[in-house]
């Protein structure tokens, strides 16, 4: 505390991200990363890139990036914006889009982010109650308000919501702006983007961190109607005019370019998945249907904090939040199929101890 | 406009930035821009990172570049907060530190972002009017106020106000939270980062885009008090956990630690600027004493629009930026020696015609 905070400075819960250990090498399952390299054309992009270069300001607009992203999606460039990272799109959504006088709604169970960003806005909010097998159901969602937002799939949950859904809650809110943070979206489910085309109050989020291999880099984007851009736009240009610098914009479109690259890693992913959570399954551990990177589980007979320490001290890291509801599940991120074998050889040597 | 945009975003008048056009090849003094490449030492850096650890989150808290600057500035890293260009340090620091009941105080002609970030955040704000010789007067800040934030060298003033004077303010408003934004400081002014030890009110910035010749990267920082530096973590955290990209910190590195180049280039940009300023000088034009790798300039018989104009058809850019009381002024950025003789051999040619 300091006397020179501003006031809302003082409430601030900031959002704990996973953790990023720099003492020991971990089977790092813990923050959703792909476990495979970015596409070669990225690291060519890179290394063939004129550093001298770098004394200039980057493109304010990421113009390159932006044409690259609304050339694979097949929109127009003045339906796509580009941050540092999903998060900064997401922080901008909030300012942008969720000031108004009735509150945001949003899942009780999801990333983690979503109130921290309310109380640096002061965006008035309330939470929608998963349903009891963590699902979210619209039907809850029927009370007027000032915006939704959720991921789709969900996290940490990893469940997925349809389109039909998100059509819906389009058409029940019109005057409300919907944003669906499409981070996992690649990993199993069906974009709502072709969406955005047909309902002007539909934002969708998407990132280069997961499916595109390129968390280092902080590449997020936004894809809507362009006054929802344009709003987008307004804040960024009160904040920070240059967010992307030289070489993510550049490596940004060596990845989205290199579409044989991206299918065959998320199809691994998928792959490696599936047979996680069989194999999980035959541990004993209850596992949601994911349509993620990753996937919650928990175990009847050992606590998920007893089971993330272990696990820790053995090597591996996941994710465990120890918060209400979901204080017995770990969130598992897919690695390659020998970090998934790791991970299922030491659960199984944990377990035996119990 | 939009029915979606929160009621704020409506009011927002968001900052213009320097042109970066694409279409030709201009002689670039517009943006302040190093005109000299980054250290040999950041293209190794970055041309020998391993790009497949791209896949990963960057460190959050960028702790070994936070390192490097509190080394370099014989400072402890608690003293040290980074951001994604010092327009986002700049940014938290109107959330953290200036949205008390008082107004923030500011030069009237000043860094143009200032008031844009108040808009954003809701800070009530007063301007002071800079001197009839565009200098800052300390003595006219002596009303009582919820902060102060001064570029030194002031910009696009180019005008520089001594240690003495920064400690008295510091004196004065032991309550209110100095904010020194130096992004131009190591051309020939003197840091204020010495009496950040002794006045815990005062927090100073830098950047590497000016004389670490790293505008293409983002990278910008502030040093202060332990409090200070906490009150920017708590607002980063509750923004974007990641804001500097993995390839940015290990270049942030490579560049702060070489400190040969950084002074060899300086001196160049410093040489420069006094030539430029004696030709200028020659040709007719005020410049005003200069501290930074710009210089301000009138002529009292060509409008500064009408020369800004003629130059950009001539091929080389300039800042312009036609708001009162330095509507007559051009802004320009110290280019490398070539550049700085094509600029002078196209404004006597253009001043030749009237």
């Amino acid at each position: 505390m300091s006397r020179f905070w501003s006031p809302i400075v003082h409430q601030l819960a900031p959002y704990t991200p996973g953790e990023q250990p720099q003492d020991r090498s971990y089977v790092k399952l813990n923050t959703n990363e792909n476990p495979y390299p970015p596409s070669p054309r990225v690291s060519e992009a890179l290394k063939t890139y004129e550093m001298d270069r770098l004394r200039l300001y980057p493109d304010p607009v990421s113009g390159g990036l932006v044409r690259a992203i609304a050339t694979h999606f097949e929109t127009r460039p003045e339906r796509v914006f580009v941050g540092n990272g999903s998060d900064e799109v997401l922080a901008h959504c909030f300012k942008a889009f969720f000031g108004h006088q009735l509150p945001l709604l949003f899942p009780d169970i999801t990333y983690s982010f979503y109130p921290v960003y309310c109380g640096l806005f002061g965006v008035d909010f309330r939470t929608i109650p998963l349903r009891d097998d963590l699902s979210i159901a619209i039907s809850d969602y029927t009370v007027a308000n000032g915006g939704i937002i959720f991921p789709n799939p969900n996290a940490p949950t990893s469940r997925l919501l349809t389109l039909d859904a998100i059509e819906q809650l389009c058409q029940w809110h019109a005057d409300s702006v919907i944003v669906v943070d499409e981070a996992y979206i690649d990993f199993g489910g069906q974009s709502a983007i072709p969406l955005t085309g047909r309902y002007d109050n539909l934002l969708v989020i998407q990132t280069f961190s997961k499916s595109r291999c390129l968390a280092g880099l902080r590449i997020g984007y936004a894809i809507g109607h362009p006054d929802l851009i344009d709003g987008l736009n307004r804040v960024k240009d009160s904040f920070n005019s240059y967010p992307l610098d030289a070489l993510a914009q550049v490596a940004g479109i060596a990845a989205i370019e290199d579409q044989a690259y991206f299918e065959n890693c998320c199809r691994m992913i998928t792959d490696s998945r599936d047979s996680l959570s069989a194999d999980l399954t035959g541990l004993g551990f209850k596992v949601l249907p994911s349509a993620a990177n990753f996937v919650f589980a928990h175990h009847p007979d050992a606590h998920a904090s007893a089971l993330y320490q272990a696990l820790k001290q053995s090597g591996v890291l996941v994710r465990y939040f120890g918060k209400p509801r979901i204080d017995n599940y770990l969130r598992i991120t897919i690695g390659t199929p020998d970090e998934c074998r790791a991970l299922t050889e030491r659960l199984r040597t944990i377990l035996a101890r119990i």
